[in-house]
């Protein structure tokens, strides 16, 4: 159970269900996910976050795909159990397969444990790999 | 300074060199980065960490470029300076471009900003996006 | 289920007892939470944790909702289920409201994401912003 | 050095240039902060990010002094040294003293301690802090 | 449920069934836990997570069981639930008391609270800590 | 630089010298480290904090050297760039192995890539793990 209710569309408040409706729109779906009912009870972060993943999360210089892959990586990491399965969904939605999964983990996985090798010996950072800038 | 000294080269044992000329010769270098002159210390985690890392790194159902970016959300994630500047190079030199890092970090950054929201509410994981299972 | 028993007032030993009635008479309240019974299992811990929230907690030159609010904005970030849920009640019983909690987790993701906008690109410190120390 | 060049005022073009004249209005300062100047290779995400930071650190259930504190506590939990540096300067020009900086310290580290006890032993939540909903 | 089908033994591959056969002769079991039959739905990665954790946990210059008492310090402060559970079990299995996981518990907390006192105050290195090196 | 001055010994008040006197008389060492004379900024909060560690840290089920590798594991996966030198420095004191070290950190890398594979994948705990209370 939330730590607070979850807003049903049915009671929404317009400017609310307004934004329910875009999300819906958006994703071309007919249902809103629990996270957005949930911070539905502060209308302003509503807004905000709901603007903020659309244009953050939208096709750019990278496809969307990849996108929701990198969001697994981290929510993986924090170990944050909705971010993993709605990003999991919405990655298999972009096409992910097993496969594609099963990899995406094993370099999450690796990624930690070298994170911690090069932290626990405390390893230089090579010149080669600092940025050039400059000129 | 690392915690141990690092094993330059000239001064490496035959098993250790062979590693290392390895490692050149995947990347098509001409050096060493100073991660496995550190790990080069214990040879048996020098062996067992760069084996483990041609193969998850190698193309897959997942290309390289994806792999370093994937990498990069991890070290940020977890601030691991030695990652960020290695992986970004190495993302770089695979093509990544400015403002693919930019959208990359905007994706990292949003990521551990929904990650806390969920968990600070503790919204519930919808059952649309549970893995369904079994014929 | 924990991974060691949970020590229920009647079967605690008198020196347990003594501290379980101290944690009810502190908060004026008439139980006590599953974390002491799970600590009394190793009564020097349950001791020095108790003396050490009693010491932490208490009125300072921060008042104790403020502190509930950080103990709230850390295991948050640490996705600790148990703590989100013990602090958030705790602060509600200090008057904590809807909205409060609301920006208090606003601040919480909107601080995940810049920490690692700051650790991904690797922004260096402004000299304005270090301490100046002495004369 | 950052991993993209720093935009200084002089050679920022319009819109980026606006943003900083803004951030400094705003904070009735003549100065810009590292952070944005290295955002600012991304001119969608400074624009966003101020916007956000406006709203979210903008007084309003929680005094702005409060917010800082809170922003100091995520990120010396997640070892962030920029957030570090740069909202303990802010929460010190909110008038933070070195005494209150000692008490938010001593919080933050009885939480992650006690994080860690509640999830090692896996302490199960007490019914009485679970949120109570509906009538 | 697992975001992938546990792969049984009765329906695994006969590599597959190979590794979970070595698993049970190296452990003296006669079962697999969930673990692996998760991981079997990508055999390379089975293959290789079960010989770096044979190579990795082996008696070597540390005893299996301190092995295993480091693993539940690091799955604790990462909150990994299931870890937590499996070797906590497995280090039980070598004989650690319920006093020695108090001890145990109470370090990882520790570390974890100084571990945020050093990094929010930002305490320097002591050169006396830094490591020694060369003639 | 740290966010508060250094209270070096000459112009501590007398009991933080007090204290300081048993840091270096308990550990027979000439030298208090600056972890210590900044806690001491807030003489109650170095007083508790020497207390715990003197207690928690002190021979009791488990030795003193693994404690301090205990100690190491949080510091590594949390990346504590003062508790890394200063607890490795430690445990370096106390017997440890530049060997011992190598098997430290690689069961530490390890747990936190398998803590990885546990939450990527949503394993679930097996019923043989869970710890099994009463008669």
């Amino acid at each position: 159970m939330p730590m607070v209710p979850m807003i049903e569309y049915d009671r929404a408040t317009p400017p609310v269900k307004a934004i329910y409706d875009d999300i819906m729109a958006t994703r071309n779906s007919n249902w809103v996910n629990n996270f957005w009912k949930v911070i539905a009870n502060h209308p302003a972060t509503l807004r905000r976050m709901w603007a903020t993943i659309k244009e953050v999360m939208a096709p750019g210089k990278l496809d969307p795909l990849t996108k929701e892959m990198l969001y697994i990586a981290v929510s993986v990491t924090n170990n944050c159990e909705y971010c993993i399965h709605s990003h999991t969904a919405g990655a298999r939605a972009k096409g992910m397969t097993d496969e594609q999964l099963a990899e995406l983990l094993a370099v999450v996985g690796l990624a930690n444990e070298t994170n911690r090798l090069a932290n626990g010996y405390q390893v230089p950072v090579d010149e080669q790999f600092r940025p050039k800038q400059g000129a």
